[in-house]
């Protein structure tokens, strides 16, 4: 849509000007050679907005955030792997409130400029030991970007990042990202974690909406397990290092920076999709003519969801029946008799009845890395897309064996 | 609660009076060995009801059922395995309306009086032929039950059946009833089959309430794997042939019917969880404490459906965490410090913190074949319990490599 945003090549969070970064191996994760815990720390003080997790147990950090971020302003996110922090009582909100004041006097800022994120085990208390040593030995620089996305990686096999350019009167505007996933991954409100940075000189009300929308159409659109966690958290700081007027509600250029982020959050979702837990494939559920938006982001996302789906997508069965069988349990309005169901493109189902198609066509549709599943409900206007993977052996293997 | 409600020994549908069933190897089902159709036939007109699936896409069985049973009166049920008959549009609809008539015709009844049950793969003709065929050879008797039991399984591993009786005023009323389940069961309104008969004299509207009451305490609290079928069906037959005042509101038996009822119920559903595809373990979750029975269905039923849960259990790692974050998720009313949480006998979970709880003795709940999950809420008084089982590598197999 907007062909003048451009990804940065090997771009990532402080890809954006003004944005430093640095993380270190704090001995948090029981694997000592992973970096677990890191700072991304912005120069200026920055316009703050975030979408949190809609469990009703929320971690001590999600509690903390939730706090710091009344005035709309933030500075700096700590954020370690390793232990979640969540279900660890008044301790947990302490040692929450002792990482912002570390970081903060570190960097000579006030504690309530610092958001604190965690992810790991539920239920263990924070080592602070070795979290006080790890905040010390935090060096900030300007690509420490990618260290930072390995420091939140908990089952994730690869780091998520990127960064988008786009230029509006002469002026060029930057959005960078981070993101983990990989299980108990079926955000409500935002994901596990992600962290991103603009230097758009963004009002804190209009980033909050512009925000909000683009986590609506990315990270809430996805689904590896159907288990939303309690300290799912996306933040974006806007520091305004572009310079420029304020971006706000009616700024030529809000479309342009809405559409710059949503296409940071759309890759960020895909790219947890595509490191879900014991993945094999990547799947796309895209749902058009639904009675309503809403409808069809319903649809979508719980055909995504289904396990009946996901496990016949891994074995590349197109056991078909059971995308119309999610589809009924969506809870979106639908007549068997005006859909059609499309797998890459086979016409599978239309008007009420299945269709005589080819199925060795459709078992390669399957058998590829990316799936794309296509529903037209024929009622509306309604459209929206989901992602997610298939569920494998080596998901339950990874949720059974392991502590996550 | 009933101690006058006694379990019949080997008991089955056709242990109640006046029941009779058969079953035949149509060869619906590609495995030719298999008992795939068969009949459950009362020797006198019954009260009929039944609870139908929510999923949007239902299957033509269901809608002849919902049709057939709007005079409350049914005789007897026709049930094939292999081919749900669901989104096979008008002609599934004729094939479902033939085979009530044949049936009809065969026992000398109104197509009306016939119900028809479908299950197994979403989206295939049914093969008529073979079901004329099979419907015509089928021979009734008092000891069909258990052959009856067999011809709806699909991915199931045992028959599940059970007969219970009690005594009023001398008389002997008999409750007797047969399931399937496996996969594709996560029950909105009822389980994937389940045919319940009685002799009690009990009238249409008293039976249509006490089957909606006994299926929410029971198939309405089990899942397996979250996805709710096309094809979910309960129902139960009451040919009144034990005799006595109609049963209805306000009788003084009422009460000790809708408890035998529910037994049934609750042991069907118990047994389609002991027998979920690839499970190894049984799990229980209650919830008590909840701010109301809604709160407290909700809350056991999302920690039961949860797959972080599921997979915990089937690595026997007591990672409470994700049964906390489950609770969350559901959408009771919670306070974190108010709740408490055990598995078996180990507390591990109270006033807003983890417990100092021995491991070991946590390890030992899990590697049992049972295991039990409990959670006070302290809020109020509402209760409920919800039932499943763990999620193995073997569901993924099951799921994948094979049609189901």
């Amino acid at each position: 849509m907007h062909e003048d945003i451009c990804t940065i090549p090997g771009g990532h969070v402080t890809s954006v000007p003004g944005f430093l970064a640095g993380a270190v191996r704090a001995g948090i994760k029981e694997n000592v050679d992973k970096l677990d815990l890191g700072i991304l720390y912005s120069q200026r003080p920055c316009a703050a907005a975030a979408v949190f997790t809609s469990n009703r147990v929320k971690a001590a950090p999600i509690v903390l955030c939730q706090k710091h971020l009344a005035d709309g302003r933030a500075q700096v996110v700590v954020a370690n792997s390793g232990c979640a922090n969540a279900c660890t009582g008044e301790g947990g909100l302490r040692d929450a409130r002792e990482m912002a004041e570390l970081t903060a006097a570190k960097l000579g800022l006030r504690p309530e400029d610092v958001l604190v994120a965690s992810t790991g085990v539920i239920g263990c208390p924070m080592p602070m030991e070795r979290v006080r040593a790890a905040i010390r030995d935090v060096v900030l620089s300007a690509d420490g970007g990618d260290g930072l996305a390995r420091a939140i990686m908990t089952t994730d096999t690869v780091p998520k990042q990127i960064a988008v350019r786009f230029v509006w009167q002469g002026r060029q505007y930057t959005i960078g990202g981070i993101a983990k996933g990989a299980g108990m991954i079926h955000p409500q409100m935002a994901t596990m974690l992600s962290f991103l940075a603009t230097d758009a000189p963004a009002e804190s009300g209009f980033l909050g909406a512009a925000l909000r929308q683009a986590v609506d159409a990315s990270f809430n659109m996805i689904s590896i397990d159907g288990d939303t966690s309690t300290n799912d958290m996306v933040v974006v700081l806007a520091n305004g290092a572009a310079g420029g007027e304020p971006l706000a509600e009616g700024h030529p250029a809000a479309g342009r920076f809405l559409a710059a982020l949503t296409q940071v959050c759309v890759y960020l979702a895909q790219a947890i999709c595509r490191d879900g837990e014991g993945a094999t494939k990547f799947i796309q559920v895209r749902v058009e003519g639904a009675a309503s938006e809403a409808d069809a982001r319903r649809a979508a996302r719980e055909i995504v969801r289904s396990l009946a789906v996901k496990t016949a997508v891994y074995g590349s069965d197109p056991n078909w029946g059971r995308i119309l069988a999610a589809l009924g349990n969506s809870g979106a309005e639908m007549i068997e008799e005006n859909t059609t169901l499309y797998l890459g493109e086979c016409c599978l189902y239309r008007g009420g009845c299945p269709l005589d198609y080819d199925e060795s066509a459709a078992r390669a549709v399957l058998a590829g890395a990316e799936v794309d599943i296509r529903v037209d409900l024929g009622l509306g206007d309604g459209a929206a897309t989901a992602w997610g993977c298939d569920i494998t052996e080596e998901y339950v293997r990874l949720n059974s064996a392991y502590r996550t």
